[in-house]
């Protein structure tokens, strides 16, 4: 396969996190290099956000992945917020028109889709796991994918219950007996990390319930991910997040959209899984 | 030839110019590509200098070229300046360590190095056409080479005369006839556009001197240098500036040095005689 140079015209799309990771920019460059797009995506990180963002509008940089911590930061520095970053005031995605910066939040509509796409009914009640900036873009993408009856599951009174009043659920401070039949984990538990031996719910509610949703990426197969699919359950999981989410970046930067196929194999090379 | 994905740990490396041409990028990245570097080099241009360059500063970007108009503005902008730039108040190139930013003047250490290995003696008088930013540059490296007898020949008198008095030599405004050894243009003349065909010095003053110094390089072969190949003078290009000046900043940049072979190599690709 033969690679363009990058050249004077090359569109520049970025990220910036805290910590880069490596899946935006090996999905993004892949998928770039596939279809033949004059464009080159490249991760960075910075101590000065508002020059960093400054810095994206005055060099004419495509656009740009919003990571922790910035996600809410950067709101006063765009000039405008599409739904999907307006309804959870939280922005993972810039996209720079003629150096005008829009705010999107592809988390937020890539859980959407995901849950409109499940199947799953709206009146299906859900136990929600997690009260940070995501299990809020989740929160508000359950009730705007219809979802009306749950349960958001969150030490952090405070956190907790302040998402549960914002979409009109219920809060409750530990998991306790009572399972649902979608079961939601915004949390760390199952990461890659300290709490990558731990079980997001109970053993006995995923026994019990319909479909599993984990948001945890990485490992792909969380704890909670694998004893879904040992009960035979339906599972939405974090790589359809993060494959999804990085889809919708891709096609707000390029306005091209690759085929599943296409998709599919950009992602599995960004996972490392083939070269 | 295998070309590594740009990812996260690759370094970007820029240009900032009203009209970004394509010799740098072709220049920085094909040498990037013989040494295997993890670099990546991308022109931009900006209608804000101060944003372009704090997001310099806020991205962690190892270095830009400057072109005009921003080569005195950016000045301002940047935390030091190396004796190259300082001697002309002039930046062409921005060093990023750690967002401390440092300005070079790569085009006039260029032009010095090339006067101190022409063999000219330092006492051989010159005539300078031009006054602009690039004429101040070459003045003074006609004089940090040791060069002391010139003219500088320009119709804006205010600029010319500056240019004379600050470097110590002379100054009118027209070629007239008395001639020189070495003669420089460091005007448009003879430069692809409206003046392609102009001789920047009359014939018979080419076929009195002993060198003759273009600094247009667009086309290799002015009119100026023409005449000087026919008449058997040794010369210096413009070709030989803008390709000793671009190894400046890719060594200013990355810390390696090519070898001339390598250097030959990518500046015939940066110029589009070789794929």
């Amino acid at each position: 396969m033969t690679k363009p140079m990058v050249g004077r015209d090359t569109k520049l799309c970025m990220s910036l996190a805290a910590r880069p990771g490596t899946f935006g920019s090996r999905f993004q460059n892949r998928l770039y290099e596939m279809l033949g797009l004059d464009f080159v995506y490249k991760a960075f990180t910075t101590t000065d956000l508002p020059a960093a963002v400054g810095g994206i509008r005055a060099l004419g940089i495509r656009g740009s992945a919003i990571s922790m911590p910035f996600k809410e930061a950067v709101i006063p520095l765009l000039d405008s917020l599409e739904a999907s970053a307006a309804a959870i005031d939280s922005v993972n995605t810039i996209v720079n028109d003629d150096g005008r910066l829009t705010g999107y939040n592809t988390d937020y509509s890539a859980v959407r889709t995901l849950l409109e796409d499940s199947g799953l009914a709206p009146d299906t009640p859900f136990l929600l796991r997690g009260s940070g900036g995501m299990a809020k873009a989740v929160a508000a993408a359950l009730r705007d994918a219809g979802f009306t009856t749950g349960t958001v599951v969150a030490r952090n009174a405070a956190a907790g219950r302040a998402i549960a009043d914002t979409y009109g659920f219920a809060w409750r401070a530990e998991t306790g007996d009572q399972g649902a039949p979608l079961l939601v984990n915004v949390t760390p538990l199952g990461m890659a990390g300290a709490d990558a031996d731990a079980l997001a719910f109970p053993q006995d509610m995923i026994a019990a319930c319909t479909a599993a949703f984990d948001v945890v990426a990485l490992p792909a197969e969380t704890p909670f991910l694998k004893a879904a699919a040992a009960a035979g359950k339906q599972r939405i999981t974090g790589t359809d997040v993060a494959q999804l989410q990085a889809l919708e970046q891709f096609v707000l930067y390029t306005g091209v959209t690759p085929t599943p196929d296409q998709v599919e194999a950009a992602a599995a090379f960004a996972r490392g899984e083939t070269d």
